[in-house]
């Protein structure tokens, strides 16, 4: 295919934060570039960047491109079609920056899930005002089109429910724990080392990247405001070796699930969260290998949809944002299509709800003494919340020692389980917290 | 969420076509209408259909449309603003009407797969003169947004390859085939009594409705023009419970699978067509259910993206009829996004080249008889054409009658194992036409 030469003019690129995603995108804009003026219909310059650190060596030849001290300030040059927001942070210059070249009527790309959760209908509101695009393909599961897929491909549906795999780096450690027995301190330093998990790993591992995340899926797919505060989050640190290996035995994986979906219709409230669960071995979404991140739709009239791909790393990242910029070197009126699906001001204010806050089934782990008498106890303490066992697994024998024991139950609340949890703890018998996860049977 | 009212007039639509898929269009255009004019910023009106037979009662009110008894006349209304062609068929009305429509500058939405297959270069070049958009995401995998993902969503990227199960009708036999251990023959029948096949069934299971899609695909992928004519094509007739069970005996499903890539880089060819093959079990692709679809692209430098959903169907191919109508709705310039990707004028003309015609690992059952040295002539066989075994397989013993036997052979070029095949038929101890089936190891 040879390039197509045209009569429009260049489009022209501010990039601002040259971390991995951002010099991944200037190398995908070079290394691809005659391939993407044909399909853009004209060529992409990146006329001006704004980074931290000036002297470090990147590997690119930033010598055509001026060199921006103060990234705000990309947003003020006449000679930038296009601000590519990479610094990443809910405030600060992201914030600033964004919002001063949505003000201006400029475009803007962004990777920034923390700054959409936070300030997404803000932004979409100021976007609409000014005309200008806001697009976000790369703030959700890396290189996976799902936000082009929700806001385009499935925009004649009514969705029914999301369910996604969305932190490749807890992925990464959950399936390495299945596959080696291995525990979760051992496989985190791995990944460290290996680049899978920051040196701080809170972001990814409690939850809130893939909170970030779901909150945006959430406000895409129902028409609501994003909403991080009141979304339920946990996360895997709680999870064992000795888990993973109990609900193998029942037929589960467990992954860190971030799901939503509405109660009713016409509910103002959205029911999920993000919390570790146990899901049928073999569904897909337990097939997603490693870093990857995977998610399941439902929606009416189309059915189920899913999606897999790399979540995460500078290729997958850098194709999302210049898809992004192709969409708006292709058309003048990208703006018409709403940021969140919707138009701004029709965003619905829509606070998160537990799952389980009615009915789930759960798993129940429990390091209890090894004596008569003590499934007699148990069993009491979970009858009293009605509770109803649906299995139960004991692993070898230690007559007065400790030993663990599963139970899976039928639905129940998740109130009326943290109830027993409390109570159980108070049994003698019982050596240890209480793990309990819920069961997703049906995702 | 509330319906947005807005200033923008509504869309008229017009639909050439009331069968399944026309119908479905129409109700999904009515039963989310508030939900779509909402996310398109302008109602929907349907203001004028056509189709064979009037009479029919369709339970859908066409009171507030006209009807137009030649559907190429639904080109020339003043009153439309977009063109939806359902009537199929690669010439005729179908043919004519989105000529007509694209001349004069009206946006087309079509689900064609056999229009745009034969003709597709000619109509992108039409579109593009007039500035007028021509979907077709229902063309290709019913409402998986694979042709959005590839034209749009992965842009960036130079696509590698392409490997898809793109029939439901031969994806719900072959699946049952497995499940049941029956014969072709008994679940295509019970297929066709259940709707999931046609009464002339030949469309789907020799391969060409697959390979239409297969056409579009690699078009798209890879900038060339659609090319049925040179597409190797075969389908799942001779696939027999016994090929299954053995193929399933050695870890692998049997798929009717459409597969296209370059040889190299700057190729003037695309390797590929449509054939049943052997893919390892446990493959995401071989674990699309029933009549669903499913295809992997690999591409630089995202890596490996899947997507999997329903692949037919009336709500699922109106879901990806409506989203293009939306695309249309919200955009005066969807135009900008070229039909195959690239512009039209820069499409290459690129043949298909078989795959294999190279090297591939191929499986080869035989009816032989049982007796000493039969193995013998047959390896003596292969080895004179070079042909390497790599596992051999045989049921039960029946001196002197009949038995099966299977090998699996080493990467071997195609031009050897048919001229093998066509020696093996000669001996005296080959019983009947022997079974040879490509072993797809890394889709």
């Amino acid at each position: 295919m040879s390039t197509h030469s045209t009569n429009n003019p260049p489009l022209r690129v501010a990039v601002a934060g040259l971390g991995t995603v951002g010099c991944g995108v200037l190398r995908l804009l070079r290394d691809n570039g005659p391939l993407i003026a044909t399909r853009a219909g004209r060529d992409m310059r990146v006329v001006a960047v704004s980074a931290r650190d000036r002297s470090r060596d990147r590997g690119l030849d930033l010598s055509s491109c001026a060199w921006v001290e103060d990234p705000v300030a990309l947003a003020d040059r006449a000679d930038v079609d296009v601000v590519i927001e990479l610094m990443g942070g809910a405030q600060g210059p992201a914030y600033a920056l964004v919002e001063r070249a949505l003000s201006r009527g400029l475009p803007v790309v962004t990777a920034n899930k923390a700054l959409l959760a936070t300030h997404g209908a803000h932004l979409a509101m100021l976007a609409e005002q000014n005309h200008a695009p806001l697009l976000w393909e790369a703030a959700v599961a890396g290189g996976i089109p799902i936000i082009k897929t929700l806001r385009e491909g499935l925009c004649g549906n009514r969705i029914k429910a999301i369910a996604g795999i969305l932190n490749g780096t807890c992925n990464y450690i959950l399936t390495r724990m299945e596959a080696e027995g291995t525990e979760f301190g051992d496989v985190l330093a791995d990944a460290q080392s290996l680049g899978y998990a920051e040196a701080d790993p809170g972001f990814d591992i409690d939850g809130i990247d893939a909170a970030h995340k779901l909150a945006l899926l959430g406000a895409l797919a129902f028409g609501g405001t994003p909403d991080i505060k009141t979304l339920p989050i946990s996360g895997i640190r709680a999870i064992t070796a000795r888990d993973i290996r109990f609900a193998g035995e029942l037929g589960y994986a467990i992954r860190l699930l971030g799901v939503a979906h509405k109660a009713q219709e016409d509910a103002l409230t959205i029911v999920g969260g993000v919390e570790a669960c146990l899901i049928p071995k073999g569904h897909p979404l337990t097939q997603a290998p490693g870093p990857y991140n995977a998610i399941l739709t439902r929606a009416d009239p189309i059915g189920a949809i899913f999606l897999a791909g790399p979540g995460a790393g500078a290729g997958a990242t850098a194709s999302a944002i210049v898809a992004d910029i192709i969409d708006i070197a292709r058309s003048d009126s990208t703006a018409q299509t709403p940021v969140f699906g919707v138009p701004a001001q029709t965003l619905a204010v829509m606070p998160w709800q537990e799952v389980g806050a009615t009915r789930a089934p759960f798993y129940l782990r429990l390091t209890v003494t090894d004596a008569p008498g003590v499934i007699a106890s148990l069993a009491a303490i979970l009858r009293d919340e009605a509770i109803s066992i649906q299995s139960f697994l004991q692993h070898g024998r230690d007559p007065g020692g400790a030993v663990s024991l599963v139970l899976t139950t039928h639905e129940a609340s998740r109130c009326a389980m943290t109830r027993a949890t409390l109570a159980l703890c108070d049994l003698s018998c019982v050596l240890a917290k209480p793990q309990v996860l819920r069961i997703v049977e049906d995702v």
